[in-house]
């Protein structure tokens, strides 16, 4: 059995057959077709419709239990597909004018795309994505090519792709992946985030994995151990799944901690929070035994979409998501965009290192107008709960003046137009600049909270591009220079009186949490799945023991000797 | 008079002719010529040979009294151009097959280039870059355009370009060079670093400016101001040449210093010492006036060349400088390749983020034999002088275990072939990671000194590029944080009674190395150009006062303060 490495980032076990994912692009053809051929190409073309509107009718059949919302949008695909004006020009364009019928589409619908975007009214401009969507898939089903979309799956498979965007990631029919495998991507990518908020076994890094696989073959998924076994006999098959089962039953012991108080033994209480990247149902579920959001990523609201979003969109949201919260704090922060995140409603240049570019609080600072949507839509939204914005991508004093200004300057114009604030909003900053870590001490009198970035903090502490395959070995979370400097830019925020959380992936990992625990941190915000972990530790692990632990961790000079005392100390905790 | 600002990273006043600079590209023709024009193909494909060979005897002539030695070069390229062999060649392909001259002269050309590159003897590989830089100038001759080639300018030009690589200015015609202009590239660019070692004028971050300018036209570069006039008046040019009397008097005054003792009013020495890019004769006569080589680059080896440099070259470039500075300390960097700098003699994968990948340290522990042989060249070179051995982009204890286990191998290499090398030769690091900055308690028992990277430094403490103009606000190198974090690292290698310096921009700069200097730090490296200044710093700067100044910046919040606050206290010193 042909058993391949890979970086199980999102423990699990999954067992099924493979699809191969890949947007799909097109070429239309060049040239002019024959008169003697136009009947013919009519006819593929009435086929190729024919083909787009079975796939629609499929997935609004499918869709009609689950979730009819999703279903009406494509039964307004099917309105689109056979439009009649549309569809008249398509044909003028393939009989009068010989262009061949691919292109014959992506004109048209281009030219309406086109004319769409250009009106004021904002759901005139929103069905130009529609149209996108039915283009892409009438071209698809011309070129007679499967539908790849994550969004709408046949059967439970095996998702391999060369890497997943969160373009991709965002409408994931979480049901039937199995399993996801990628070729790069490292443990704090966003398919790894995506794949543990899912609760998604997912193994990451297997080289040339795409090129190797069949479409539909049997793969067992092994991302306990971080194996890719590729063409096992049906008693391997039977062997996985049995592990399968107690790998999932394990789990489901641990989930019994999911509802209990997280106070140490000795009596101290962490605020264990809730990391959310898309407000969806699901997610605010969490309400139910969380303490808060101590990450809300907005995002999700700017993506796979061709228009930025408007103030009353954005403002609708952050309601929505204050009201499941009760009075909990919701730690909103403002756009991430930039680095390893683009944007389709917003060019952005290229940048030759975007993670140390032009990104995030940065990209924001240089378009006041789009962050000042934001800022508005949030500040009219905090009256509906315990809001606390933070700012993302802050490395000096500087960089908080200025957003301070911009949250006063929307807070003017508010009031100018009599629209109520919550005037105790909090105003806070990530921590994941090393420069702002250093700062502590200052920072701590100038904002009302801050919150630890451990992913991008460990990645420029260490120079180290976590996305970058040839570097992943540098990428040390647990090096200790990390404990460090958070110990360090904890203490003057403790002693103020003022909260600081830690919102990285090292926030949910139980024993990287023991030691954030032990540096004093009282707040932990995470992936839902990491909940019950991170209770269970925290109601076995003694703030004393704790403390002596991080005193330990941060004495020690290598990062592999500190995860392994880690997981001899916490043996019995995970 | 339209008048455009940009970043003076190299102080002074240029006036004169523009050169736009780019670096010659061909495409060759496609199809056939028909059989009529070959007679005349034939003639203008002499005209281009006869252009070039004109070309190649001005250059002889015109190295024959500055520099023989590159003279040769240039005739080695005459006997290439009128090799016998390879003209009945490309003629044969021309007359007989029809194909386009520059065609001809690319497939021949490149036939024999890959002939050469096969072969096992080192000496006749080389000749394959001299076959390369004839065909280039063949083609350019063919296609009519000028030389643009800035190691032999035809009079004094400013110089204007995107951006200038490495391999463009290891070459330079410096005493042609008026001035240079840089659409990109921020003060710690390699453009910059390379204008300041050659005191040439420099404005870098002018958007646009290769499309605004026209050749030959004059314009005035005021690198003091950061100003860049287009098309001034006779007056004006009068004016400005007047103002470069000026300021080229006051540094003058300055360089008076050059030869006094570093040591503060309050006794206190400070080893002064310089960064070399090249070991050219220029560089080595800094011997007569400094402590040492704080930092050797030994990039310029590996550049612009086809292969890499062969262990024995390496030795005889290291015990030429160890020789030139008699005992005095020979800071030598390992490969520092990777991130803004490239190889043409080894393919690296393109990178999302080069900054924070596989570079310096990494690149080299991933390339054991490329790295063993510049090992073992310097520890050869370790017998002629006093060498300290440095590793860049060291991010943990786990990479200097690494590094020394390589020195270890060569060394045990050497002693199995009876080759001798300095027992007392210095292991030293690069701080210019955060996380090792960090960790210096430890790491300062480990090492035998270190050197501090204030470029790399800041870039990865405040997530910036520093080669990227939407970003330069962000790229503080004033920061309080870069300050505390310096002290940070200094006070254990100082308690230790290990050698600390600075290598980086910040130790050339008259205002931060006050703080360095407060700070602990007693060995400051930089470009020849700052020595006088930095000099004149000490000699007006008592340790105590240094002590105070070092303290009030550590706890200034702003950046921008800091500046201001180091230039109001050090205005009678600069």
């Amino acid at each position: 059995m042909t058993s391949l490495q890979g970086n199980p980032v999102s423990n699990g076990i999954g067992v099924g057959p493979v699809i191969i994912y890949e947007p799909f692009s097109w070429e239309t053809s060049q040239g002019e077709i024959s008169p003697d051929e136009t009947e013919d190409m009519v006819l593929r073309y009435q086929q190729a419709k024919q083909k787009a509107k079975k796939e629609l009718e499929r997935m609004i059949e499918a869709f009609s239990t689950t979730d009819p919302e999703k279903g009406k949008i494509f039964t307004a695909h099917l309105d689109v597909l056979f439009d009649e004006v549309m569809e008249e020009e398509i044909l003028g364009l393939i009989q009068d004018d010989l262009t061949p019928p691919d292109r014959a589409v992506d004109e048209i619908y281009g030219a309406y795309i086109h004319l769409l975007e250009k009106t004021k009214d904002p759901l005139i401009r929103e069905r130009a994505a529609d149209l996108r969507d039915v283009r892409s898939r009438l071209l698809r089903c011309w070129a007679g090519k499967e539908e790849k979309n994550l969004s709408s799956l046949p059967k439970p498979v095996v998702v391999v792709a060369k890497d997943l965007f969160p373009s991709d990631t965002a409408t994931l029919d979480r049901e039937k992946v199995l399993a996801i495998v990628t070729e790069v991507g490292g443990a704090t990518s966003h398919s790894a985030i995506i794949a543990r908020s899912f609760e998604i076994p997912a193994l990451l890094g297997v080289a040339g994995i795409t090129e190797r696989l069949q479409e539909d073959q049997t793969v067992i998924v092994d991302a306990v151990e971080g194996r890719l076994y590729c063409d096992p006999t049906p008693q391997e098959i039977e062997q996985y799944s049995r592990r399968r089962e107690e790998y999932l039953l394990h789990m489901s012991q641990v989930k019994k901690y999911l509802n209990v108080e997280p106070v140490t033994p000795d009596g101290r209480r962490i605020e264990v929070e809730l990391n959310i990247a898309c407000a969806t149902p699901q997610e605010l579920a969490g309400a139910a035994y969380t303490d808060g959001v101590g990450l809300f990523r907005t995002e999700f609201l700017y993506m796979g979409r061709d228009r930025l979003p408007t103030e009353e969109e954005q403002f609708q949201v952050y309601r929505k998501v204050l009201e499941a919260f009760q009075g909990r704090p919701v730690t909103l922060r403002t756009l991430d965009i930039g680095g390893d995140k683009k944007l389709d409603c917003l060019a952005l240049p290229k940048e030759e290192n975007p993670f140390l570019g032009n990104r995030a609080l940065r990209l924001c600072l240089s378009h006041p107008q789009m962050f000042k949507t934001q800022l508005r839509a949030a500040l009219r939204a905090s009256v509906y709960g315990n809001l606390w914005m933070m700012f993302p991508m802050v490395s000096s004093m500087e960089d908080i003046h200025q957003a301070k200004a911009a949250v006063q300057e929307a807070k003017n114009e508010l009031e100018m137009e009599g629209i109520p604030y919550s005037e105790d909003m909090k105003l806070g900053v990530m921590i994941e600049i090393p420069a702002i870590a250093l700062m502590a001490d200052q920072i701590a009198k100038e904002v009302d909270f801050a919150s630890i970035g451990s992913n991008d903090l460990c990645q420029y502490l260490t120079a180290t591009d976590r996305m970058n395959p040839a570097v992943a070995e540098y990428y040390r979370s647990f090096h200790p220079a990390m404990f460090r400097l958070i110990g360090y830019a904890a203490q003057p925020f403790l002693s103020e009186g003022k909260e600081i959380g830690v919102c990285g992936e090292m926030g949910g990992d139980p024993l990287s949490a023991a030691v954030l625990i032990g540096l004093g941190i009282t707040r932990l915000s995470m992936g839902a799945s990491s909940v019950p972990h991170i209770k269970k530790l925290i109601t076995g692990l003694s703030y004393e023991r704790a403390k002596e632990i991080a005193q330990k961790v941060q004495h020690t000079a290598l990062a592999q000797d500190v995860r392994r005392l880690l997981q001899e100390e916490l043996q019995q905790l995970l």
